[in-house]
């Protein structure tokens, strides 16, 4: 299976999309760092070629490698070019994670603009792939968005891995149809895909956004840089998060599973921990000291907590468990994890000892 | 609501894709005979107007109503028309049944011709109505497909409300696809969308066909008409069926049930009678005699038997039976309805009196 597409001295060649955005260049450089990838469970590949397919331009310090070439551009316009250079897959690429998206806000302003970005381009990729006729491994990144909100639709009180789907946003309806095309297309012979189920992840580094989840990372991210923050929600409020890190590890796990040990082709969620607001602000001050904890304004916020409110929190993932992949233990570890790798955050964190 | 969708006379409008098939023209004499649709819980409004679109022409008797147009062509061509007389759907149109579909057997054969008639073509149908701005109501026809079966994957004994579909076939995954779309059209305002998963149709009129259920009509159909039938299974298989009537009245009822009646988006398991083979020759003997159920040859095809298997036999449709749609009590109502209906069955149905 691997002997198809892998090059013929034993290298592969991997595709990023969204490869300039945050999990996408964490995941280039986790690749770059362990040089190898054992494709669907195959003896290890070396990675000789990361290309990043994106409109925006990757960091430099991604780029000075030697393996990494850039594809800018808009995916959908990419994906209907016919001829090098500009080919978004070719009969080199082993393996394809697709990660580009219109995120949740977008799509919810401009329904076309997602089904476009979402949706359109998920059905191209996955027929340039199937064009290639060498059933390249397509790991699609969905989303715990699959799952929708209670306010909209009961949920369970705890998310399992059978539990039904009901998207309450266009992002969540077409993540959900990704994986639909995605399963398809594998257990036609077409692609091997892969689709897992991404969580909120947390400590995002960067700038805080709209979205309603920005705060569950600027309540750390912002003290740790020594800036104020605003919690706005209940300190009670129940909210399920992954690491980046444990984020870009199911990722790769994905692409490095046997068929047998992924098992079957619906969405696999990845595992998350359940914490809350203030066990998170807890943590912060066992690791950074209170005068992190002083910086995070406790601000309720009616509109963004009756939104978070209606998230699912509790991930009870028992196929990412038997694959190995398990939620962090404690939120303190992530935090220590973001300050490891953040130089801004190194300062306040220090201040702390 | 329905004032926008009705005409200025109170009257509407109705379009039956796949209108001339089997369940479209068994629709439309029933909407033709009750005259009167309550639009989503809306009160009572005469039918107009039917035009059934389908690339066969529709039979003579149900175009013999004035009432009646016909629109012949493929689907995908006709929905890309921008200028009246061959618009599929129009300022006019109030409700829109989408029946209209290449059958599993076809879509598993040719992947790109399921991808057209099931995929795109409900993509396209969606898009005409959100352009018409009037928020017309969509039935879309879903099926029991979207299961899967239990080779592939391993189901619940029973199938609930919030079981979740993990399609084994490029058909089961195009209808799970459109119910997804069909639901975020409708929670977007572009169209009343809803959602109805058809059971197995027993007993069809017409010849004997390719799929692996032909059976389950056959076995009756056949002997009523005088002529020898094959079961291929076991008498003690459980199969899942509903009788054509009880059908139609399901997408009838999706159409006139109030938007709060109806409750979520997600796809709706119309009730299915669990019964075997066995059970059905008995029936069948209590009502055409021991002459008639002699016709039938009990001559196990082990590829059949392992397919029918794998189907999903016990429906639990909480829903339906909360909106009073109650599967058949006996499979012997079944055969009687069928015999009422068709004059060649009606003469063994007769002799055995």
């Amino acid at each position: 299976m691997s002997k198809e597409i892998t090059q013929p001295d034993g290298t592969c060649h991997v595709v990023i999309t969204g490869g300039a955005g945050f999990l996408g260049v964490r995941l280039a450089r986790s690749l770059l760092t362990q040089g190898q990838l054992s494709l669907a469970g195959a003896a290890p590949a070396n990675i000789a070629r990361i290309t990043l397919v994106d409109r925006a331009a990757p960091p430099d310090d991604v780029m000075a490698d030697p393996r990494v070439t850039a594809l800018t551009g808009d995916l959908n316009s990419l994906l209907e070019q016919k001829e090098a250079p500009a080919l978004v897959v070719t009969g080199q690429t082993a393996i394809v994670f697709h990660l580009a998206a219109a995120v949740s806000g977008e799509c919810e302003v401009d329904f076309d603009l997602g089904m476009r970005s979402n949706f359109a381009a998920t059905l191209a990729l996955l027929e340039a792939c199937r064009a290639l006729q060498t059933k390249p491994i397509v790991v699609f990144a969905s989303s715990l968005a699959v799952f929708g909100d209670t306010a909209a639709q009961p949920l369970p009180a705890v998310i399992e891995d059978n539990t039904l789907p009901t998207p309450q946003s266009s992002y969540g309806i077409q993540k959900f149809i990704g994986e639909q095309l995605v399963a398809d297309y594998t257990r036609k012979g077409f692609v091997q895909g892969r689709n897992v189920r991404l969580m909120t992840v947390s400590v995002r580094p960067g700038r805080p956004n709209g979205a309603a989840s920005s705060f569950l990372s600027g309540m750390l991210r912002e003290p740790l840089a020594g800036v104020r923050a605003v919690c706005p929600v209940a300190p009670d409020t129940p909210v399920a998060l992954s690491s980046p890190a444990r984020t870009v590890q199911g990722l790769i796990l994905a692409a490095e599973a046997s068929e047998q040990a992924w098992g079957p082709r619906t969405g696999l969620n990845l595992p998350a921990l359940t914490t809350t607001p203030g066990e998170m602000a807890a943590a912060l001050e066992r690791v950074a000291g209170p005068a992190a904890t002083a910086l995070i304004d406790w601000t309720p916020d009616p509109a963004i907590s009756n939104i978070v409110k209606t998230w699912p929190a509790r991930i009870h993932s028992v196929r990412a468990r038997g694959l190995g992949l398990l939620p962090e233990e404690s939120f303190e570890d992530i935090i220590r994890e973001y300050i490891r790798e953040t130089p801004s955050a190194v300062v306040l964190g220090n201040r702390s000892q």
